[in-house]
């Protein structure tokens, strides 16, 4: 069955592997014309939902970014599959799917490498391309990132990115004041990713270039919380932890006003883009009926994930993960901020002025200086500091008259209270930085345009003839519309071209074809999935039997295959309101 | 001046320097949410103009290519900047540039770098950051294109593609038959292209990551021509290469149909587009007073290419180039052809099938092996390239009966005619294997974005303060419409977010803004260009001292500032005809 979908894609220019004149690279495809398309309308549809509609920032950054972003993120140090190489024939392999392909261990990926060298030798894997044992080869970390050298020589190593994700982080300074500085903000990104796999497969699954929607929303913890309205009604199947774990679990149909209120969704901010995801993936063509929400397992989560949920479609008999939602807390700024020694937070106003007592310091350096020379500064410094952290500590040394302790560079030293400037002050604050938490819907492009295609495909019999077609939603379909003249002749051929000058100028997407029998040519739309064709015959020359159809054409539906005759005049808007889900098609 | 625009652009969320709080990589910027969503509708409209409206076919292919690709192209070998590295600070530099900047000579990039290398002994230069002397330091050919890995090891190494072109080329057995072998057709691609640039400069107009528009028009070299229709009476200003040689040579402003006439420009398909790029940059925001198309002179034509112009624009005093026009000739599809083995033609079938007389050969084998023993074979192989190359040789060796001799490694072997086996026949042919010629406009997004904004810059004087506005075209500009609430209470603030919605639905592109003064909120939709905005107020509400304007709406345009009221019935479709240019201010 999949394998008619690829078949399909390469055929009629849905996605093929890149250079194959030159025998392709794995994990590269490139879309067709209908492909390109196809994810030009999820891209775009997912832009007015998530960016548009949500009132949310876009921005575009670049694909190749510096090092010192990826020490920060944490991708240079962890970002890595394990490797093993074939002694024999010099082939690359995933040594977790080697273990987990041969055995019946789960989740190898989590072990320990070690563990993985002994599970190969125990169980005698050999190489997935010749056969040579694999017992005693050395499995290292491999780092998926692309790696690159921005300008000549390596002194600026430069890596692809592995997320749209840090592209939006690195920039937060800058966006918290487009934002004018009010939590809670959201920046989204439409772009490619890389991954530098070891061993790519499953098509468009497991990919080394991919395109990546993201969305990043800054909160203030202690104060944001979504309404729910838009998406309360929402229903979707929801595959929770607890159920995960249970031996009779199963996946439980909601709506996202009950799992707020059950708890099943701990984060309200992550049930409503559930919600929104749902919406969105329905409308793209995904069967809800082969979708689930699957909550991460403790075990999965990231450690600074709070909690997590992944969308998730059945292709081809497995579940694969279309989207991740994920609480991140302040992970990503926080890491961002202690790396680059900038300022990552944003300044909440206070609705009025608050006043405060705020202990401070004011080191005596006439008498640091001659008591600890050279390290005077860095003692006074220390004291700044602590009196930050720990006001009581000069509290506790006022009263009991003993000096304050501090340590620089692993020494001790001791201040006496009066050398240290200590007070205590009122202050007036007019409000305090806050440091915003991010939660992140995350969807690969890619994964949903193959899903979509995928839940979409259809066999059926019309006319006693079989018949394969893509049951595209008309919003994203490449094409929305095909116009045909009954022959190419007898002006038949030029009245077709003005309809699709005239339907082109009201933004549809349209093709011609006057090429072999009229149904040769619903059978090509119906295999890219176009929703509408339209007919010009005699009769819309008024040279019919009818004289009443002068004027009109035919316009047949994908799926039912049925026909109505609409007027030329009103055949734009028909067609834009069939399109956008205004009218159906039984309303003509 | 450009200094103004690009400090706006920071400040109001069009671009910045990436990772800016890491000190930034020269050459990569970030678009911000004003400046994505620009760049996004810059995309759109090149792809309605130059995609949709032709009906050519749009692809999107991976930026990270195999090495075979390249070897192809081209770009391996000479896809190089000549590299000085001083020797006392390390820092990189174009060696080229060193000299043009210093000295009276220009294009030194086209000189030997020995040539470099002793001008600049010559003329002492030195480095640009430290001063140091550079004569005596090597100039090497530093390849631009940014090389990677794929997978582990090295065994694979790819390149971020310096074009998104062979994206499309390497493609082309599959998309010709997309396009059913029918020439001509059109294949387009919008993506990022990437150049390593030694030392970059210039904000946006020299980076290191940008995006490409690129359309490759595959033709009949013998068939096929444009229809001039469409843009015979479009004017720009052209510069061909004539005049730029002439002592008074000048830009002379002409029509489409006129260059093409007289020959001005020679290839009208290159006219065809020069034409639909003029009437596309100025639908953008190009000032067509600081604009010309400006025809390469013979020393800057790449040797395979006939003819090609340049379209560039007047910024901060400089001509910068925009876009090139290139007819290609077979070469693109040739070196892929011969580099791959694969076929890289479309078959033309004849109208009716042609009896052709063909020459053949049939070497007999029983004689050839005996007298030649382990070159038979190659011998037998060269004869038949030779009657496909020059039948004649055969038809005079049988008159004359002389031996045919033919030549294999360097040998030379003489075989009587009739061992050959020559025969003429005649054969029937349905058609002929055409190589199709490319015709290729490459555009460049970010420049042309930069030279809108440039050129849309304006300052004036309104209510006797000074006011900073950028006059984008209503279909480019990053919002369409901002909506104010006179001020947030007595409902208005609802009534407005109620108009935004409306707005949205209806496909526009709003902002909202109740914060500060009506005037504070105008000047900041002025300065990122949003060409409406719509007050609600009392009046709306029917609360004001006019009965009559209950349910209507202040709208106002950038850059007259005048005002109109509309009813908020009709506001979405009103404000959809203004940015679609079928309605004026006026006209309202």
């Amino acid at each position: 069955m999949i394998e008619d979908v690829v078949e399909l894609a390469k055929r009629r220019g849905f996605f093929v592997q890149s250079a194959g004149v030159y025998g392709g690279v794995s994990g590269f495809y490139t879309f067709g014309p209908q492909g390109a398309a196809l994810k030009q309308n999820v891209e775009d549809t997912w832009r007015d939902r998530f960016a548009i509609q949500e009132g949310n920032m876009e921005v575009d950054a670049p694909t190749v970014m510096p090092e010192a972003v990826f020490e920060a993120s944490g991708h240079l140090d962890t970002f890595d599959d394990m490797h093993v190489e074939c002694p024999e024939c010099g082939s690359n392999h995933r040594a977790d799917h080697i273990v987990e392909d041969n055995t019946d261990i789960e989740e190898a990926e989590s072990l320990p490498a070690a563990e993985v060298e002994e599970l190969i030798a125990e169980y005698e894997l050999v190489c997935p391309d010749c056969g040579t044992g694999l017992a005693g080869q050395v499995i290292d970390d491999f780092n998926l990132m692309f790696e690159t050298n921005i300008g000549p020589g390596s002194a600026s190593p430069g890596y692809l990115r592995p997320e749209t994700a840090q592209g939006i982080f690195v920039e937060f300074p800058q966006l918290a004041e487009y934002a004018r500085n009010q939590l809670p903000f959201g920046v989204t990104q439409i772009g490619r990713a890389y991954r530098n796999e070891i061993s790519p497969r499953k098509s468009l699954l497991r990919v080394r270039e991919f395109t990546q929607a993201e969305l990043e929303l800054f909160v203030d913890p202690e104060e944001d919380e979504p309404t729910l309205d838009r998406v309360r009604d929402v229903t979707a199947p929801f595959y929770p932890a607890d159920e995960q774990e249970a031996a009779d679990g199963e996946i439980r149909e909601a709506t996202i006003g009950e799992v707020v209120d059950d708890g099943t969704v701990a984060d309200p901010w992550i049930a409503y883009y559930l919600g929104a995801a749902a919406q969105w993936y329905e409308s793209i063509g995904v069967d809800m009926d082969r979708f689930r929400f699957r909550q991460h397992l403790a075990g999965e989560l990231a450690h600074y994930a709070a909690d997590c949920w992944d969308a998730e479609a059945e292709v081809d008999g497995d579940w694969i993960e279309l989207a991740g939602f994920a609480y991140r807390g302040d992970y990503d700024l926080s890491k961002h901020a202690d790396h680059s020694g900038e300022e990552f937070t944003v300044f909440k106003q206070y609705d009025d002025p608050v006043t405060v007592e705020r202990a401070t310091v004011d080191p005596d350096m006439s008498a640091l200086g001659p008591e600890f020379g050279g390290a005077a500064a860095d003692v006074a410094a220390a004291l700044e500091s602590l009196v930050e952290r720990d006001p009581d500590a000069f509290e506790a040394a006022s009263e009991s008259g003993d000096p304050v302790t501090v340590e620089v560079d692993g020494e001790t030293y001791e201040v006496p209270i009066e050398q240290t400037g200590y007070a205590v002050e009122e202050v007036t604050e007019s409000g305090e930085h806050v440091s915003p938490h991010v939660v992140e819907p995350s969807f690969g492009v890619d994964r949903a345009l193959y899903t979509a295609l995928d839940h979409c495909y259809r066999e059926d019999e019309v006319d006693g003839e079989s018949r394969t077609y893509l049951a595209l939603p008309a919003g994203v379909a490449p094409t929305t519309v095909g116009v045909f003249p009954l022959m190419d002749r007898d002006g038949m051929g030029d009245r077709a071209h003005e309809v699709v000058d005239d339907l082109r100028d009201a933004g549809l997407a349209v093709t011609y074809d006057d090429s072999g029998a009229i149904g040769r040519r619903y059978r090509r739309q119906d295999e890219v999935g176009t929703p509408f064709c339209v007919t010009v015959d005699y009769d819309t020359l008024g040279e019919g039997d009818d004289p009443e159809l002068e004027g009109t054409v035919t316009v047949r539906e994908r799926d039912s295959t049925d026909q109505r005759r609409v007027p030329v005049e009103s055949l734009a808007e028909t067609l834009r309101n069939l399109r956008d889900g205004a009218l159906t098609f039984d309303d003509i």
